[in-house]
Order: C-alpha cells, then structure tokens, then sequence
C-alpha cells in the first residue's frame, strides 16, 4: 500500500457487540479492510483479548509505522484510563484494563469507548452531524442509546455516562424502565416494545398482524403498504420520540439530532411525526435551525469513531 | 479603597431583572458595594442603558484602571455580540447592541448574559457548585429556569438557549405550557401553579388554606406546622421534579444539581422528595455521586456571576 500526505492515517477500530466482534483497518471514512468477526459469546474476556490482538496484526501486517487501535463497547467503559468496568449483554468483562494490556502487547496506542459515543463520534466527523458544533446521536434498536458532541467534543458527564437518552422519562407515571424510570423512552420505542405495541393493536382491531413477530421492518413494510394500524403505530412512535427529543433540545439547543439504528430504518414513515411532534413541543428560535437526520455510516459508524478517536488520541486529529 | 495581590479585582455586575435592575461593584464572591436598584418598566431602552450607565460610573467613582462590567438580563441574549434580542417581560429592548453602546460611552468591556446563566456561574465559581466539572442549575420561581456548566464551561447551545430545564416535560400528554410542551415543568412547580394546586387541593380535602394566595412560603409554613395537604404537595412537587432531573441526568451525567429561587427555600420539605425521586429513576452508577445541593449565593448569584464574567472575557479569569 502506498501513502501520500493527503490521505489520511490508518487506525484500526473495533465495533464489539454483544454476539460479535467486528475489527477493521480504517483510513478516515472508509473502511480499508475487515477482519473475520468472532462472538464474545463462549469466549472468556482473556481469549477474546487475544482474538482482538491476532485481528490487528492481520490488519496492520503489512502497514509500516505505529497504527492505534480504538475499541467501541457496549456496557460502562472508563474511556480516560481504558478500563471496562462492565458490558450489557457479555460476561466476564468486570474491571478489565483493556488498553494496558492490549497496548503492552502490540506496542501501539489502544482507547476504549462507549459504543454509542464511538457512533456518534463517527457521524459527527464523517456522517451526518459533519460541520456541526453540538450534536445529539441517537440509535434505535433493542435498546436506545445515545451519544453527545458539544462545542466540538464528545461529552461523556461525571461517570462517563452522559447520553443515555434512552432512559429518560416522557410520562413520570409510565411503565417502569430497566432503572426503574417510570416511562422511560426504550419502553415505548426499543425494538421488543414495538413489536408488542404492534400485535397488541392489530388484536385490539381484530385484525390479524402482518407477521408472527411484528419486527419494526416488517411494520414498516406494512405502513408502506398503506395498513392503518402500521401507520398508527409509527404515528405514536413518532410522537413520544418528539416529545424526549424536545427535552434534549430545551436543554441542550443542539445544532442537530442524528436518529440511527433499525428503527431509524421506518424513515419515511417516521420522520415526519417526529419533526411534527418536536416543533409544536419547541420554540422557534431553538427549532429554526435544528436538523433532525438519518444516521448515514451505517454499520461502519462504531468502527469508523473509534478509529478516529484512537487516531486523536494519540496527538493525530482527523480533519472532518 | 486600597488593594494587593491577593485581592480579586473589581467587577460590576447588574441583575437586571422584569422589575428591578441592581447594579453591584463587586469582588470575588463579595458585593463591595450596591447602586440604586430602578424598575426597567416605564422606561425606554435608552433611558434605562442611560441609569445603567450613571450607576456604573458611581460604583467605579473611586477606582483607578478599568473595571469591567457585566449584565445578567431575563430573555433571549447573545452573549457573544452583546446584543439582547427580546426580554421576557420588559418591552422596548429588541435587538439592542447593549455592550457596543455601553462599553463606547463607559470606555470598558461590557458583556451580556442570561440571567439563569449568570447565576449558574456564580454558583459554579463560588457557591454550592465550587469544585466541580459538570454542574446543572435551576431557579424555581414564577419560572423554571436553568443553566448549565459542562467541562467547567458555561454551555449555551446552538442559539444560546440552552439550559431551559423548565420547559422540558414530564408527560407527554400533560398540560400544554407556555410553548406549546405538553407536560412542561413549569406547569406543575412554576410558583403560580403550585399556588393553584395548592388551593385546588384544600378545597377538595374540605379544608380552608391556610392563606388566600397559598404562595409557596405559605405553604412551606403550613408543611412546618404539619398539615397534610401542604405535605403531601411537597412531596408531589419533589416527585415532579426529581422525574425532571432525572432526565438531566440521563442527558448530562452531571456532578451536581444546585436548585434555588424561592420554592427552593421549602428545603426541608422538597429536598427529600426530590432525592428520593431521582434515586428511583436513575442507576447507582450515576446517582450515587450525584449531589442535589440548595443554592447559596441567594439573590446575589447572578450579579458576582455576571462581574466574573466580565473579567473572564477581559481575560482575568477568577480563582475559585
């Protein structure tokens, strides 16, 4: 491989997911080369490390020069010392010093991150949020997390745990969220309550639903084939996303709101409830300017931020 | 006056607030001196820049070199071009160069601020706030209004509104305030609708108010003499508000949580309850360092906020 000055640096970023680990070479936006993906699953945290390790020296086997390794997880990450207190779905994974090891062992600079911080991170810099100074990022899915840029940097709060925008409340007598939030927002809009919501509503209209399961894609092929109760569905959906979306703008007035994730896939269909429900909850002045757009790295967002973080972490920032 | 080292230098700081404007020489945490207040309404935006103008120059009389001044107004400010946009309640001052006009005739710096911001920043230097990086504000009155400091910044949002805690919501479905938010805060804790609740609630109990207005210290007199209808008030405000600061801390992960203005001042009735609220609705992780704190500077906040402003954008940034 050849380099010249206006390509930007190699970095390797690894998107670890709850049932599979996903590391690739990385040269800003675009992902150079993929390792083979494993699942955590089964592994203990030690040969997972050196399943990590093996992917980057296949990555960076024939790249000259020092490449840093940035690591996006899903579960509470001390991204200032490089330390996984903690993952959502992976066992094993309590106070383990990850950068520590893995940097002793292949002799490079190696950061962790939030997952969702690493997303947004990545659709600031090269997504949707590019040439914004405050950013919200949202990602819809199973859970619903989240990730803030402001003035230019990722903001992680006191416990390095800002952005947990699934967890906030839009009806404080609401049913009760995995922290005990009384309404918390995944348990009106994450995957599994959609679905529920779904079958539940096609019962009530003694109408049988388009699919045993209701997944939000299969609702929203069913909206786009013109069924009211799909339609409905994604109309109520539209509505509370407006409504913990305004809370976010009175506090923060953010230049932008980046909606990803599976659901965000119902964009059509979706949307236009949220902007709906989010300006008549809002002033104009605060929503004037303010965007709300699709996620566009997709899949790559997680491995693309990391990367980009390892990258300006070790004293190498990349330009937008 | 005689001044060393050790001594912070001057500031002038003005509370300008919808009836009374109170300009201060002021150092550090400490209100050297005090000009007479004046009510803005019945005046003129000149008029009032020109009191303004002559308090400065009587506060500064005695001291040599330049004594920055600030400005805490209650409205929509841009505090980068000094220009104040609109007021809540005092007309006459749309789109005002206020820091042109006043630094041109008074020949020093003259910044503007909002005034929940202003007063979050005094707190933050030298209040209930001092010593922290992520600190969140809110003054409980007629409004619910709110600043943030994050990453030891005060943070404005994209049109410098950021902050407004009061206009987030606490139900989707809720009571439509005063843009259009359903639910919003101030509907349930602004002093007015305390006062309504209040007697709305005595009337169904079949007991007489304690008072004909029910204000908030009248009420909080009641809660110390026992009676169960005020208590059970406080412990539904605490309730409402704790759902509130739940979502903040979601959202910002912050330090601290400094809460003044007058329904504050029900400490011991309303502290526990929102306690209490915010402990059920968020993780140990993140609540478990968290202080919710009464304010300190009381109606002092936004003045020696506002003349440590002034100085931090003369370039002398106050030691906490």
């Amino acid at each position: 491989m050849t380099e010249n000055s206006s390509t930007p640096p190699y970095a390797v970023g690894i998107d670890f997911g709850g049932t599979s680990v996903k590391p690739a070479l990385v040269q800003g936006v675009r992902i150079v080369k993929r390792a083979t993906p494993f699942d955590p699953q089964g592994h203990s945290a030690e040969e997972t490390l050196r399943l990590m390790e093996a992917s980057v020296r296949e990555l960076c086997a024939e790249l000259p020069g020092v490449v840093p390794v940035g690591i996006g997880l899903p579960g509470l990450v001390d991204s200032e010392n490089g330390i996984v207190h903690g993952l959502s779905n992976v066992q094993g994974w309590n106070e383990i010093p990850v950068s520590r090891i893995l940097s002793e062992r292949l002799k490079v600079p190696v950061i962790l991150e939030n997952d969702a911080n690493a997303m947004a991170y990545g659709e600031w810099l090269y997504g949707a949020a590019a040439n914004t100074r405050h950013a919200v990022c949202v990602t819809l899915g199973t859970g619903v997390g989240g990730g803030l840029i402001l003035d230019g940097k990722l903001f992680r709060g006191a416990q390095l745990a800002a952005g947990e925008i699934g967890h906030t409340s839009i009806d404080l007598k609401g049913p009760s969220g995995p922290y005990g939030n009384l309404g918390c927002l995944e348990m009106y809009v994450g995957n599994h309550h959609i679905s529920a919501r779904a079958l539940e509503a096609y019962s009530a209209a003694g109408v049988s639903a388009p699919a045993r399961e209701c997944t939000p894609q299969e609702l929203d092929l069913a909206a786009r084939n013109g069924c009211p109760v799909a339609l409905k569905l994604w109309e109520a959906v539209g509505n509370e996303l407006g409504a913990a979306f305004a809370n976010i703008v009175w506090i923060l007035n953010p230049d932008v709101i980046v909606v990803g994730g599976g659901v965000a896939k119902a964009g059509e269909r979706l949307f236009p409830h949220i902007e709906r429900s989010l300006q008549s909850r809002t002033s104009v002045v605060i929503n004037r300017n303010l965007r709300i757009v699709p996620a566009i790295l997709g899949n790559d967002a997680g491995a693309i931020g990391c990367a980009a973080l390892a990258l300006s972490a070790a004293g190498v920032p990349c330009p937008q």
